[in-house]
């Protein structure tokens, strides 16, 4: 975790094989989809990238010619047949490497058994976490990428303002929040949208239902889709005509924690400081037992990503760090209330990426 | 891959604790997520199931404590916070347990590695593949799961048989795909759809884009959902308008060689066998070069699952496999034509779980 941030990708090949080299490795292998993404730009679903102290090479399956071809421009491209480590011993595409380094975290205990199977004059050497801090702090090309993710998410929530009334179904008002961001052009959702009203907002990972949204009611909406490899996250909670005094009451103790952590948010501060403006406020509002999660997670190529903020966090935060900020109060059997924006960190405060308004919704 | 044939879901404990004992260890865990629904039902993301000789345990995190009692009927079931191992060692969940099955095809080198250190005095077996023949061949429970799902997925092609037309774009056609599966009641897509209208039907895997369907091309459309669990999976190529004569006979050669792998389709046979059939009319007809892939895959929990029907795979079909015939003609920057069903294999036959039809849809 203590990588110096690069904030730079595709990945030059010094950075990768330094990685290597830190681990006294000659050579590295990265096997992970995400990781390979990030340091070459292949979006396909099948890769495999050898980082040879002279070479860096990527490798695919034949379906992906094509596509590698036009996204991968950091590597030699090589898509044989399926069998692409067949292909690597054939093609003794580690030439005279003595030992390599692979992704202990990321591979199965199977795998690696049969590439020492397959080598086994290499010493493999086992590394952890290797781009989790690379990929954690973002480079401005990849901020401009969830800029865009989220600007659909804002455009879609703006819209839904607008359609989403008493009468409908939860399932329904998430189907059409699927098919708004995908005609706004996102390639698919993060995650299945959650839309939760009246009590089946006190479940923080409540899933759709055929309940119907009633009069009065609030509803958590938390939704978020992927552009150019990018993740978007939102929450807001609405409210389908007046709500209830309690209700109004507990939205702005989670709408002031929120912005109060917004307003301490910057790197260089630990995932247990923001977590704690947050908390504070929470508990002193006295719903201390009803905010059961952390206060957010970092987004990237996948929706959950290092680094997260929450009170187990110790280590400082990244500069460039994309991170959600999303406290929340769930009350059993009543509602819940969750707001949630997606920001990036910076030394002296953070650029928000969401624009959707944050004073409650009366719709 | 010879474990007799059991059809039966959620798993029993006899069933579970003789994979352990047929790997000579005392007891298993099973930590894949789809692996852990077919054997207890939990539909959840986090969790973990310990096969003891005396007590099938199940544990998750304090999220799913309601869910997991709700949907685990077969096992004890505990829902500590998130630290699921340090759960295990302080109630001694292991008892005096000497050896323990691993999955490890599943499990990566970083966490068994953790478990190791957690317990030294446990000898940890490893094992690969330990429920594939199990989930390979499904109960009626299951088949009746996928039926439902496929039966969405053919009132969507119906539907969109009125609706799709010229002037669309690949992306709208697949935003809307996903829409009516929602509204119809299925929990997610069980892939993104592929909409590939006249070149772009030549790439197998292509990914909507905002190509505008014209007069006279053909369209491939894949998709499918999940339902409870499983999957559906059904490919049709219809024609917007009057289709070349080239594109008709292609369309021809194709629905033949699906017809008569179906016709063929048993189980007791291997994969190659009925590949070799839809693959030897495709050959004859000239198109043996334009078939790139394998006739079919396993579906159930998850979209690609076991067992494969291709010209590699020698082992026999178990009864009761639920796989795909889509044998598909791809003709580089012209067109493409797939025809995909979704059947479970008998041993006198197959009953063919998609209503769609299949001579071509001229739209």
């Amino acid at each position: 975790m203590s990588t110096p941030v690069v904030a730079k990708e595709p990945a030059t090949h010094d950075l990768l094989i330094g990685i290597a080299e830190n681990h006294n490795a000659d050579a590295l292998v990265l096997s992970s989809l995400p990781d390979i993404r990030w340091a070459t730009g292949f979006s396909g679903s099948n890769g495999l990238l050898i980082v040879h102290p002279d070479r860096l090479i990527f490798l695919s399956d034949g379906r992906y010619t094509e596509q590698a071809q036009r996204e991968v421009t950091n590597a030699e491209i090589h898509t044989p047949g399926y069998a692409l480590w067949e292909y690597v011993e054939e093609k003794s595409l580690f030439g005279d490497v003595s030992s390599v380094l692979v992704q202990a975290d990321k591979v199965t205990v199977k795998t690696l058994h049969s590439w020492r199977e397959r080598f086994p004059d290499i010493r493999w050497e086992e590394g952890s976490g290797l781009l989790t801090a690379h990929r954690g702090a973002k480079s401005e090309r990849e901020v401009e990428k969830m800029r865009d993710a989220q600007a659909i998410t804002d455009t879609v929530f703006s819209e839904l303002c607008e359609w989403i009334e008493p009468g409908m179904t939860e399932r329904e008002v998430s189907a059409r929040i699927v098919y708004q961001h995908l005609l706004h052009g996102a390639d698919k959702m993060s995650f299945d949208p959650i839309v939760a009203s009246g009590p089946n907002g006190a479940l923080p990972h409540a899933r759709p239902s055929d309940r119907v949204l009633r009069e009065g009611e609030l509803v958590v909406i938390d939704m978020g889709c992927f552009l150019q490899g990018y993740a978007s996250d939102m929450t807001r909670t609405i409210a389908l005509g007046e709500p209830s005094d309690e209700a109004r009451a507990v939205y702005n103790v989670v709408l002031e924690a929120q912005e109060a952590s917004l307003q301490a948010a910057r790197s260089g501060i630990t995932g247990t400081d923001i977590d704690r403006v947050a908390r504070t406020i929470i508990e002193e509002a006295g719903y201390g037992d009803y905010f059961g999660h952390g206060l957010g997670h970092g987004v990237g190529l996948e929706i959950h990503e290092w680094p997260r903020l929450s009170y187990h966090v110790s280590h400082n935060l990244p500069a460039n760090a994309a991170v959600t900020v999303e406290p929340g109060i769930y009350l059993p059997d009543k509602f819940g209330v969750r707001i949630e924006d997606l920001i990036i960190l910076h030394p002296d405060g953070h650029e928000n990426l969401t624009q959707s308004p944050k004073a409650l919704q009366i719709l």
